[in-house]
């Protein structure tokens, strides 16, 4: 649909009070962006005054941008429930609507994720025949090649029909973010064996074993297999992505900590750890989580990213490059083409019922 | 039962066959393990004639050891179900006969899992009132002290029952391997809000949240708090568990090979690594996941403990240890007492139909 080459047709439109530090992290961050694509446009939705500032510092942003004032925005401690209620006209939900009106190609929040996923459900509407949205988001692997996983907690319970369209959803995505041509997809389980595993996995595999899709189906992959980068997509159910998500955060913390112990445990190793200054520091820049910043929900009519509530400008840049390359990839066109392909193929109607 | 500070009366049944190197890691394993709790006896089971040399070897390891003979054993490639039809007199099938027995405390295995398990299941029995039995591990955390973890994955599917009866027989281990009081148990979500997560989750914790037990519940904690150290038992049915395990396995070696990499990326980062070479010793002895290898069967009428099958001595002496401690604290005598105060609970009663 649109040139993959060219962010000349692109708006992104941002909630620019969300997350932890609204405007200070945003603006700076949508600023990166834009070096990086030039002729990206920007809708920002927001309080004005919080605003003017960084366009005054800014003026090739001010150049990209149209401000839409509003001082209502949805606090980070709101439940869904209450945000869906009160949040007309906040920065978050006119970001949304800004997307559903097919004025942005994407909207990008660092604010409340539960407000964030409701809102985008009832404005933007899950896709024809798509049951479940999921959130997505991207790896870093020991092979250099990046993975996708989803979902990451989206939904707790699925059966294998969601997971089928998991596995889909996901293969376009490693496409249009990694430029992989048939991305290679796994299901996340206990073993490798055929027999393992729970129902909605097990059956999940017996459907993808027989359809044709945008990816090809690698079968059953493990926990060690998502930073192995044994497949381009991890498929899992938002129960076990969630925990497999968060328990890898908090070992990449403990292996930090104990390299910085070690590294700071006597005046040889202080030494060592200096001079290593410019290897450690390469290190940071390849492995830092703001590089991977972005939880992309899938499944939904029209792209909205989700980036860290804590993010600084980077991160918040790297959310917005997600955004861009979905939709310059036209991501929702081809999910729109690989769902029906899908749904249309006999094999996955007959099991459907399972 | 048994005088805790006491090994003198600890007798330990070992697979000698088990593991890619059976005899060549189990039985230096048992040595080193002999040395760091003196009064500790062995029945070896295995084949005679490669077991001679290393108690020729080890003259301690032979005063201290009666063997079995045997020249049958488990295949690591063998199906359970096959392990159990055929594996009558192997070396697995004896260590485990033994316990049934009384004749030893524990089995130690680094055989096949699944075979191990099923025989396992069929001749120690699970615990009366206990439904199903769980794998637990111990793991490092960020603040120094060891968190326990279960089930890492003997059953994929558990009801909310099962989960609070994890949650005795973490909370037991904790206090018998970790020395501690009155552990702290957290169940483990995607969320730790009360209304998160799928039931038999929520399930078991509305009943925690009522019952008397060996630890004191804690509420939710995510997989981060696994290696924050947040609570001194997490508790999760073998589907989360396993994926789990295994995703912060896979981070672990992602993280090694970043930091191996940074260190040698240049030569003034080569020369860097070389002076913290005792630094970054020290973290390796501290880190080694040689020195947390053991998974424990839980729930059965006898203890029996799998080492990782590619272990070596000293990995195979930390599986052994594991046992020794359990043992001597009389751990199978304490869960009964545990369980049954549990189940004579009428808040468990009332809620086990949920």
């Amino acid at each position: 649909m649109s040139d993959p080459n060219s962010t000349a047709s692109v708006v992104i439109a941002l909630d620019v009070m969300g997350g932890d530090y609204g405007p200070e992290s945003v603006l700076p961050g949508a600023a990166m962006a834009l070096k990086r694509f030039p002729g990206l446009k920007f809708l920002l939705f927001g309080d004005q005054s919080r605003i003017s500032p960084y366009l005054d510092k800014y003026p090739a942003l001010a150049a990209a941008s149209v401000v839409h004032h509003t001082d209502k925005m949805v606090r980070n401690d709101e439940k869904p429930s209450a945000a869906l209620r009160s949040g007309k006209g906040s920065s978050m939900r006119l970001a949304l609507e800004a997307v559903q009106r097919g004025e942005a190609a994407a909207a990008v929040s660092a604010g409340n994720t539960g407000a964030l996923m409701a809102m985008a459900k009832i404005i933007l509407k899950t896709l024809p025949g798509i049951h479940r949205p999921a959130i997505a988001s991207v790896f870093p692997t020991i092979t250099g090649n990046d993975t996708v996983m989803l979902d990451l907690g989206a939904n707790v319970l699925v059966d294998a029909e969601n997971l089928v369209q998991f596995a889909v959803l996901g293969a376009v995505f490693a496409r249009a973010q990694g430029g992989k041509s048939v991305p290679s997809v796994g299901l996340l389980n206990v073993g490798t064996e055929q027999t393992k595993g729970p129902d909605h996995v097990r059956n999940a595999a017996s459907i993808l074993d027989h359809v044709q899709f945008s990816g090809r189906y690698h079968g059953f992959v493990e926990g060690t297999d998502i930073t192995a980068g044994t497949v381009d997509v991890v498929v899992t159910d938002g129960y076990a992505g969630n925990i497999a998500l968060k328990t890898a955060e908090g070992v990449g913390k403990l292996s930090s900590h104990y390299f910085r112990q070690a590294l700071t445990s006597d005046p040889l190793s202080l030494l060592g750890g200096l001079l290593a200054f410019f290897g450690l520091r390469r290190l940071k820049k390849k492995v830092d989580p703001r590089l991977y910043n972005g939880g992309v929900f899938l499944g939904l009519n029209g792209l909205c990213v989700k980036s860290h509530g804590g993010c600084d400008a980077l991160a918040f840049s790297s959310a917005v490059a997600l955004a861009v390359k979905l939709a310059r990839q036209g991501y929702i066109d081809q999910v729109v083409r690989d769902i029906n392909h899908l749904m249309s193929q006999e094999s996955f109607l007959t099991q459907e019922n399972l």
